[in-house]
């Protein structure tokens, strides 16, 4: 399993009328872990994108459970729990606020598209090979 | 059953680098659809919270099978399929493109809040009495 | 000169803790003027990409006289007022409310820059020829 | 004179079509800036407001000079360069990226607003005197 902390200062322009976080700004948290994700596997999104890989989200799925408010300091963790050949890649994320309390509960799953023809492909070897190690097994 | 149909015209700031919408916006556009669906009701939404009533999503489920570009021309299906007295309420959406491709299925989930202590409650008297004609049973 | 009015209804998502619409969405109304005035000449900015000529913003002034609210329905005035044979494009702003408020005045600088090599180049014929039967001179 | 430097990642939701940064992210960049100017000043803006003052953008101007890009870790600077007893406060931003390029010039004024009356009123004392030590004349 692979588990990546990260960090987000929620942004006076993502506090809605209620003074809670919109909803829809907790996908860009998710984002952000997913990033973060990456990079700590000495694989940053952004070289994946310059090998011709695009990886687009297909799933979203949220539970919000408490309100984040301006100025919170958000922790992201990021999962991937296990290890797959075939064409799309799950995460799993919970975040939290500085009191530990669970905000929210998501998943989401993106695809492996090659950007030159749009098509969806496996998941590359470059990808796989910088996975593998954090897994005793493939699915 | 409650079916309201909304337009959107995809904006640029809504595109990201892949040239697709990015994911997160069609939380926008649901909620674009939420809000015509109350003007429908004659309840417009402000009203909601001007009764005294907020409604924060808890739950947040979208499948992205074909993704939207810029200046595209979306209709937003938003759908009440059952009418309750509990706590929450369930929205249905099926985005589509002018080709008449399915871009996206989501359903959200909404809770009744009240403004004043923060606390959840059902579905308050004024809105059911709206939802009801629309319905021929109660969950 | 061209003057093209649009029409944008405010999203909850736009709206921040003050119950103001966050400034920086205004941002995006100026864009949705701009997109429509463009239309009006039968050159939708998508075929002006097409071409291989896209407008990055290098300037952007907006003074803010009046809060937008959520679910106000805005009408975003978008003015050309001089046709220029240079590299840039400028267009100016007022964004009113349903009262008649002035909320917003704005301007936009625009340069045109070709996609192939990312360097700024003159006004194309294509957009020139577009833009001047509705001026009678030429800057 | 105040000067507080900020780093923001540029997160994949923030770039365009273009692969640049969507030029009104950076309206949220230099709110960000304004979060730690403030923060810096021991004066977190939560607390501006719970105070009951809120403070509305008035007018904001942004010269862009070149784009940031995809994962890209900016510098934003966030000057305060006087001292006023008046009703508005002024902030000098420069964002930087990684290579030492300046991105973007920029400048926002604030208004002093009471969130009981919604009126405008002076900079309120538990401001000035969080100020007052860093300059060595008011204007």
């Amino acid at each position: 399993m692979i588990h990546v902390k990260t960090y987000v200062r929620v942004r006076y322009s993502e506090v809605d009328k209620m003074s809670y976080v919109y909803h829809g700004h907790y996908v860009e948290y998710l984002e952000i872990g997913r990033t973060e994700c990456f990079r700590s596997l000495e694989l940053p999104y952004a070289q994946v994108e310059n090998q011709g890989i695009m990886m687009p989200v297909t799933e979203l799925n949220c539970t919000y459970l408490k309100a984040a408010r301006y100025d919170d300091f958000l922790t992201v963790n990021t999962y991937l729990k296990s290890l797959s050949l075939g064409a799309r890649m799950h995460f799993y994320y919970e975040i939290y606020n500085e009191n530990s309390d669970l905000l929210c509960k998501a998943t989401t799953v993106l695809a492996f598209v090659s950007e030159a023809n749009r098509q969806a492909v496996r998941c590359p070897d470059f990808i796989y090979q910088k996975l593998k190690p954090h897994f005793s097994s493939v699915l």
